[in-house]
């Protein structure tokens, strides 16, 4: 079998970000605060730096990559485009199915991008100390590499079950000097609060959320700050280095440009880090399909209201306009994590909102079995998230042989799987279940946010 | 913090490896068989398809890769090599250190170099299924990953101690289609002989080799086979293409060639891979100290004698002209699982034997020290045997620095260490144990060999 990888040159890696917001056909809905008012910036600074809300509210459509943040993502970067042959060829499929493979960076995901680039501008910002939560770890353990290139502290509350199911991430974490604690903790008033009153609790993102921004904010020296690796704007902003390389990939293959963009999508970071150059080209013209592809286990896009609610399960964020199952919802435990989200990306929201995108909700079962033909074909064991965007993929190749059509299909590799083997141990010996969210369960979820404020001007 | 990695083109992949036998200062000393005579290439024919013996016996100095082969290993190669900007400025040395990154494999270490190679000849020999034996898991894992692109069927049996405590490596092969068993098995004559003797034994590397063999050789259809990750001649050819890559890397980077060459060295294949094509250059003319690694807990060449031995613990392979400690020698249980080994590759012996490199032992303490220095310099995690180049490396660059030398030193990243966390673990826990090799157990150790045949004529 042959392989086949497009590698840009270090020269022509892309020096700026690019900003949908400036091209979306609608304006931004903005965050509101507790009293249903936009959020001023001021309102975040004991959270976020100014430069970092700067970008988190610009509307400028390309922000400059700074040079010494280049430097650092050079380690990686640009990563390789490369093509399925082995995989068409088992699919004796017209198309020619390319993927942006994010699995080469030293935390084995696209985390980094965004985790380089925040603790480079708190770095700048005078700031000594950064607080986060993670889920499955791929972003505690991208913040804690981020933070020991850059020589920053680094405090990451690790949901309890993962954190026990997982040890080998909080390892990971230690390894780039972080402090890595199972969430809920003791050392947050939220944490010791949720204790008592449930000693056995399995943890929560939303729990995990309130200790890191607790824990940002009670540093009376104000040199702690809060960081979040997917969601908002300039998380997204930091991930479209991955289409802007792509794109410039892709001509080098000798493609005009994609006729199927592909990402999975739970907060969206990865997904819009591939497709958001893409839509621009598609506002202005072009013919692109864009897909998110979620889990029918959390299906957001696909089954939830475009409206307003909070990020956390707790309530403690600002009101952000987007598709969500609600902030009480608990996705069940599939093995995907890093896709066990309620809402999705404001940014991503409005593609979707206004049908530049189309987004597919896939069970892990079939994600899968995907992953595993990936694996005898293309060599490769992705991780959980990744497989939902292979999974589309490979239906896409397929679909277009049925219709006989040249097609080129371009996913976001987001992560390599070495360390989430787990769940392909329990695929391989039948224990694996699928999930899909009956519609009993979203209505009683949607009730948590009926009294909320809702989109003005959609 | 600035990275620097240096590309080689992918029509600038070495087209032959490298063979150095044709160039020693002495004539290689054969494998002997049973009977105490040189084994004849035929006596081979049931273990290993002619193709591949056709390659273990050959003196030619240059041996084409098949076009075949080389499309596979474009999937990962060429592999990069990078220049360590960070460690260097984190230890103010004038030297200049280079790294081959071998990381970048599916398996994720050097090994599918050869797995690859290995298994396209037997599949052009007409074999349909494999055998091997893992201890570590590195190699099993590769030969599963080899086998899954070439189709062949694929049998490992992981030594019980191993299998036990990596239970993720077995995952990883079946992943690829690979049939991992713990070694002793119920599968063969000496898994079950051994597991009525000893029905709770960790296991060995020695039982597992004679598994595998007596699994290939039972096969009626006579089309299977077995193979071996290291020590034999062309496993190591296989592996030269780190070094001849790394030399032409060296030339773009602006270096003329490098002062000092690092591998870690269990049974020799990561080390002579990037060696041999130095060692020749050192042959030639060339100035350049070549230093193989090993653990002070396994100091095969810094304290074995140069001798005939068996390559497995029951003694049932031929006899090689090696350095030995003795087959009867069980290691402690380092983390470096690969380092294990108590012989060393003949070709490499033989270069020892010369002069032409200048062996080296390392405590394990010392190299996670090391480990941890490396990824909160450079960023990226190592696998526990890469760690012994890298301590090396830091100890070269220290000295460059007293001595004021501009030094260039180049190691070989043989591995990255994802899913060999459990070490560091231990020793950021502070309960990894120093381990060295006491007089006297190795001259117990030795007691095993001393009615086998001398080297004559040395």
């Amino acid at each position: 079998m042959p392989f086949k990888k497009i590698i840009l040159p270090e020269k022509d890696i892309p020096k700026k970000w690019y900003n949908l917001a400036a091209d979306l056909p609608a304006p931004f809905h903005p965050p509101l605060g507790p009293d249903g008012n936009a959020l001023k910036p001021e309102m975040l600074s004991r959270i976020f730096p100014m430069n970092i809300i700067e970008q988190e509210v610009s509307s400028k459509r390309w922000i400059d990559i700074p040079p010494q943040v280049l430097k650092m993502l050079m380690l990686w970067r640009p990563a390789p485009l490369r093509r399925a042959l082995a995989l068409e060829e088992y699919l004796k499929t017209p198309a020619r199915i390319y993927y942006k493979d994010e699995s080469v960076s030293p935390a084995g995901s696209h985390k980094p991008n965004s985790a380089v680039a925040q603790a480079w501008y708190n770095k700048q910002f005078g700031i000594k100390r950064l607080t986060t939560e993670t889920g499955a770890g791929q972003w505690g353990s991208a913040l804690a590499f981020a933070c020991s290139l850059i020589g920053l502290e680094c405090k990451v509350y690790m949901v309890r079950i993962s954190f026990d199911q997982k040890p080998m991430r909080k390892t990971m974490m230690q390894i780039w000097g972080a402090r890595c604690v199972a969430s809920p903790s003791r050392d947050t008033c939220a944490g010791r609060e949720t204790l008592k009153k449930m000693p056995n609790t399995p943890g929560s993102l939303g729990i995990a959320i309130s200790e890191a921004v607790e824990d940002a904010l009670s540093d009376k020296s104000g040199k702690t700050r809060y960081t979040l690796g997917s969601v908002l704007n300039h998380v997204l902003l930091h991930q479209t280095i991955i289409g802007l390389e792509a794109r410039k990939q892709l001509k080098i293959a000798g493609e005009k440009k994609p006729d199927v963009v592909i990402g999975c999508a739970g907060g969206g970071s990865n997904f819009a880090g591939l497709s958001f150059p893409f839509i621009r080209d598609k506002i202005y013209g072009e013919k692109i399909e864009i897909i998110p592809v979620e889990p029918t286990a959390c299906p957001t896009l696909t089954k939830g209201p475009f409206t307003y609610d909070f990020g956390d399960t707790a309530g403690l964020t600002p009101l952000l306009a987007m598709y969500t199952l609600g902030h009480g919802f608990v996705p069940e435990p599939i093995h995907a994590g890093g896709l066990r989200y309620h809402g999705m990306a404001p940014l991503v929201s409005m593609a979707a909102a206004k049908g530049l995108v189309s987004p597919r909700s896939y069970d892990q079962v079939k994600c899968y079995e995907s992953a595993m033909l990936w694996a005898r074909t293309e060599g490769t064991i992705c991780a959980p998230e990744t497989s939902h965007a292979i999974a589309c993929a490979i239906d896409e190749a397929r679909k277009a042989k049925r219709e006989g059509r040249r097609k080129v299909i371009l996913f976001c590799y987001s992560g390599h799987g070495l360390m989430d083997l787990a769940g392909y141990d329990k695929f391989l010996s039948g224990r694996l279940a699928k999930y899909k969210l009956p519609g009993y369960k979203l209505r009683k979820s949607l009730e948590s946010i009926k009294d909320l404020p809702k989109i003005k001007n959609r």
